[in-house]
């Protein structure tokens, strides 16, 4: 059930010149649904990605980033480069039901697989193709089915597919993620479209698990590559449901310059003008994913504030919003909020003297200095966490650093989903 | 529904010469159940105690502190020594229902206050009383219940009642816990006997909710408490439910040196079984905690070997041991493992090589050097998830190092309790 997510989406998502989206029900792992898409980008588009840092990163993430940096994998775990001669990427594949990871040599040699197909398909080379896979991990990726599904996928290549392209990538998601921005720039308007999905395994330490931006504005490399780290620290590295930090997490940025505005310069109102666009749009598809984060029942906003550190605020919001008890008191709407102040507590920041904390749900002030506020209620507590959206805001009092991070609450659906999940 | 835990307990349970314990229902939080206990010790016993390092560390976990090092804290929150000719700790004062932790400096009056009351009753000082509390988290103590169950408490104090002692302290537990061992040293017989509770806000970092073990060898301070940290760390720094640290974790050990037994020389052949005695005893209580976990269908046994030091062992063990995932999985009996190698991924080990990293499941080789071992069959895996009781093993292929803790499975029955605790 998710909390607020619009829906339906279509009306308001805008083709991107320069991208076309094609998608096939191949089988991968489930008969009768979208499980492969492609993602074809106009000749000169730019293309810039984070990555997950789970070290049982999965074959098609270590495919897609030797790929951005103009190398291949060979066989043998290597990196050879690849032929200089070919051109930046003209392709995203995605497939669905399977994640290829922590399967080895054998994943690498998939992801190949999947990526030379398509490259003969659409006649460039395999370091011009960026797989992308998401499903259960450590089982062997059915390469022929995936294949196989590809000449209908290109059959059906189209610019306004972005719907189907967000369902395309869903595995436990109830429903599809997608968004746009129209910004204008030195008197051009400038189109943003993204796609996301995810629902659990979701802490990104990068990016989430996917997700997918473009934009017809020319952006040059270096400064995609700094707008795509920045924007993700704005949005899919705030948010968690489980705490799980997926094999998986991949988060790209597509620059198609086929709109007449070219940004090169990082300090240009031009460049804060797409920035502020794409930290909104990738803002809206992290809060997607908590919306229908597993099980959800509640979207939770922690802010902690008056934090000597960015670091330490970070710290103490994650440790909140991973706690089982936290989570569940959010679920029942029960205000047994001293088990946020215990989640403070054993948060590791060790210097922290409670003393001067005060913690607020909502509008209401919960804990002063540390202890209960002597003029709180009840009554005030549970009207607030009866909400569908609830802001949790601790003040440190030790500096002025600050963080947020999304998340959602824990509930029977959560472990119901992830206990039939394979079944 | 606790997995494998013995019941009853009472015929195992061996009295302690020189403490005796006493129970009142003085309706704390509810009517008609014990939740008042008092340990009474006789004079000359030494006591030492390892306590929870959340940073929103209880009230009566602040005064225990401080009586432990003979201080005591005044009204202001300041130490002041207290009567130095008191003598030692005459008696533990513990209550369940309300754990009197983020209340501030109202808190600390008062555990000084029950601390007081029971001080009168007993004829001795307050800085001789040890308090303790465990339930809800953020509402004032009941003081003038919990003394109004004290004359109640001591006129039924004995030493035969241990498992009143172990019901006494039950919050969410669904089980006593209590165990006994004996011990022949220098040829006379030693007796240790513990109780422990907690079922939820399971991970310890210092020691659990709350545990006691007492025996009647005499053991000289500074060697006590050695031994309390060290049994703590083999045992209750070994396990997680949930991953949430209390504000209330509590180990006390209590020598009262009725026996004619006494352990000064750490190298001595009497020490190391006195000690062997603590861990297995330690052990034993603690793995009643996760057996009794809220909601527990399964005990999990998670090894880390081969690690270049134990801390990153730990780091994965506890990785693998928080996922909710992966304790979903073990709900279902899924074998679904790539969630385990995800966990091991994202535990924060940074230079961790994959490629040499084996997971068995019990006897189950699953993935061989970071892939799925070639002659893994899922029936092999489906199982051993169907018992109750499963041991992970990873071995790193790095180094000489291992760790082991233990912990439960996630189900709806955890849910269910949080959601409804404080209802």
């Amino acid at each position: 059930m998710p909390v607020d997510l619009p829906f339906p989406l279509a009306a308001n998502l805008k083709p991107v010149p320069g991208i076309e989206l094609g998608f096939a029900e191949a089988g991968v792992r489930k008969p009768n649904r979208k499980d492969v898409l492609i993602m074809r980008l106009a000749p000169g588009a730019t293309v810039a990605g984070v990555f997950t840092t789970n070290r049982f990163c999965a074959a098609p993430v270590q495919v897609c980033k030797a790929h951005l940096e103009g190398l291949q994998i060979t066989g043998r775990m290597a990196l050879d480069d690849a032929d200089a001669a070919a051109g930046g990427i003209r392709a995203l594949l995605i497939n669905t039901g399977n994640a290829n990871a922590g399967t080895g040599e054998a994943g690498l040699a998939d992801a190949n697989a999947t990526c030379d197909a398509l490259a003969a398909l659409l006649d460039c080379e395999r370091s011009q193709i960026l797989p992308f896979s998401t499903g259960v991990i450590l089982e062997p990726l059915p390469v022929a089915r995936i294949t196989a599904g590809l000449p209908v996928a290109i059959a059906n290549l189209k610019a306004d597919n972005w719907l189907a392209a967000a369902e395309a990538i869903m595995t436990t998601d109830t429903q599809p993620k997608a968004a746009s921005r129209t910004v204008v720039i030195d008197g051009q308007a400038v189109t943003l479209t993204g796609i996301s999905k995810g629902a659990g395994m979701i802490r990104p330490n990068m990016a989430t698990m996917l997700g997918f931006i473009a934009t017809d504005a020319a952006v040059a490399q270096p400064l995609l590559e700094h707008m795509v780290k920045q924007a993700a620290d704005a949005s899919f590295n705030c948010i968690t449901i489980d705490g799980d930090t997926s094999t998986n997490d991949s988060f790209v940025l597509i620059a198609t310059g086929t709109a007449r505005v070219t940004i090169t310069d990082p300090a240009s109102p031009a460049c804060a003008a797409l920035s502020d666009a794409l930290i909104s749009l990738s803002q809206e598809l992290a809060q997607m994913i908590v919306r229908d984060g597993e099980g959800a029942t509640k979207f939770i906003t922690i802010t902690v504030e008056q934090g000597a550190s960015v670091e330490e605020c970070r710290k103490i919001a994650y440790s909140i919003g991973h706690s089982p008890l936290v989570k569940t008191a959010f679920f029942a709407s029960d205000p047994n909020l001293g088990r946020i102040l215990a989640a403070i507590g054993y948060a590791g920041v060790d210097d922290l003297d409670v003393g001067k904390l005060d913690l607020y749900l909502d509008d209401v002030l919960v804990a002063k200095n540390g202890g209960r506020n002597p003029a709180y209620r009840e009554a005030d507590g549970q009207r607030v966490m009866k909400q569908s959206e609830i802001t949790v805001r601790v003040r440190l009092g030790r500096g002025d650093a600050e963080a947020t991070i999304w998340t959602c609450d824990l509930s029977h659906g959560y472990v119901t989903i992830n206990a039939d999940y394979r079944s």
